[in-house]
């Protein structure tokens, strides 16, 4: 089985070793004539030029599988005839869970007060988990797993979403509870997907209703968030501290506010990034099936464009 | 009943609504005829002009509730004839916990990659947790706290200890099998007490055995680590990075290097800090056993010190 990567070169160190573990039998290439290829491995950026991936030459591919949960930039390629398979990453909520875990931890115990200056500030002691009050926008697969993983460490955890899915475990709010899920969000944690009910979901009046010091932290979609109005936030003091791995435009431009501001940490969308050690495994396992002829997991239907 | 607060007064706001939470027929005061209290809540640093604490005044007293962990600074003092009684918080346990997950994950996570610089640093996408392995010095019960809670977020945890005493779902090897676990150590955590068997362990040798830009978080005891020796595996690159929270002198005095070197984080001794909020309880029920004239818990043996 022959599979050509067709990727950015920087990704090249991270999935060959991962395929040749999950899929010892493959053959994977990053040059040769395209025709000799059982299979094309895809992610945005390739070519690296610039142009557009011309998938027409590879004519004895029986799939091509995207390295990325996003086929939204080649699904309306029109050399693109070979199956094309999504990535669902098992990865993925588990690098969710650690992300968001590990930056409410950082303002949970107020780590960013230790100032390396020789000044030893031993007077307060941040309170335990247990009274420290979270709140999860989103309770679909991955704010579930994140707030049953912060439960897990003790905190006092509330989740919110549209329809109020519940969450075992959790106390979950419906829709018309936001307001009241604001109110105790010392740390409020976003997995809101981008829909019209979402977009600019945290404005002045919404991020009003937030206690006084609140730390956010949005990893879900930047669309979320009006931006002048959390700068605003963040100058009166009602917000303490804002955590942002997604922005409306990616990446964030030098000149954005964000960079500059003391209040804010920036952090490359990496929350949730495909990681090639466990991705490995499905690609593994799909490239096996198009060889067996059999169906194909993650296939992407072009009518509707996922 | 009443008790007198001999403690210092950065401690009060804390203390006071605590201890009326949980003991709301307390009396606490912080002045009065020292014949009027049934008892003394003491932590170190009272008085605060640096005399000793003189409790021969205090005749009424039935117990000398000690609000701090460690009385090394107290059983000896002469005018002290009182039952004297250790603190045991439930809460430190669980600070510890936070403390060292919240530690290791911004050492997993990378999050210090990411300077507020303007660039756009995705390249680098962090492990999983299954995929870094954490050792634990120490598998008593802060260490089995510690190794239970990192092994639950998905870590590859080791536990480490001279006696080898097993911690459930932990792989934990013993006393002569110390430099195996080193070796894997990317993150290593020691919650060792300071013995003469645990004084200087962290050498140049020892540290010689850490996998290549290994992370050491010690919120332990300061004895464990030869400082000089730590200052130089940062330096070579042994050691990517240090986070203290105890040290040889404490507070830290403002030459140290350990300050001043980019490679170490210093924290003032809060990762087990009595919690007022949680401390409050055995208070409450000590102060009640001896009204009642109970047994009292943790009460110091005079003759072993502890």
């Amino acid at each position: 089985m022959r599979a050509f990567f067709a990727a950015p070169a920087v990704l090249w160190d991270d999935w060959a070793p991962a395929m040749r573990a999950a899929c010892p039998e493959l053959d994977l290439q990053r040059e040769g004539d395209p025709q000799g290829f059982d299979a094309v491995l895809y992610a945005p950026g390739y070519p690296e030029d610039g142009s557009a991936m011309d998938f027409a030459p590879f004519t004895s591919a029986r799939i091509v599988q995207s390295l990325w949960a996003g086929v939204e930039r080649i699904v309306g390629n029109a050399t693109l005839t070979q199956p094309l398979c999504r990535m669902v990453d098992p990865g993925l909520a588990q690098g969710m869970v650690e992300y968001c875990t590990g930056w409410a931890l950082r303002a949970h115990l107020g780590m960013d007060r230790y100032a390396q200056d020789g000044v030893w500030r031993n007077e307060i002691v941040p309170p335990l988990a247990a009274e420290r009050s979270v709140v999860v926008l989103g309770t679909g697969e991955l704010g579930a797993a994140v707030a049953r993983a912060l439960a897990g460490l003790g905190f006092r955890v509330t989740g919110w979403s549209a329809s109020g899915r519940p969450v075992e475990g959790i106390a979950v709010l419906g829709g018309e509870r936001l307001d009241a899920a604001l109110g105790r969000a010392e740390i409020l944690i976003s997995l809101l997907p981008d829909t019209p009910g979402t977009r600019g979901l945290l404005d002045a009046r919404t991020l009003s209703l937030l206690p006084r010091g609140a730390v956010l932290i949005n990893p879900g979609r930047g669309t979320l968030v009006v931006e002048d109005d959390l700068l605003a936030a963040l100058d009166a003091g009602r917000l303490g501290h804002a955590v942002l791995d997604v922005f409306r435009t990616e990446p964030l431009p030098p000149a954005h506010p964000f960079w500059a501001h003391p209040g804010v940490t920036v952090t490359p969308h990496v929350a949730a990034e495909t990681r090639p050690s466990t991705a490995a495994t499905v690609v593994a396992d799909n490239l096996r099936r198009a060889m067996a002829g059999e169906a194909l997991r993650y296939l992407v239907d072009r009518a509707r464009g996922y």
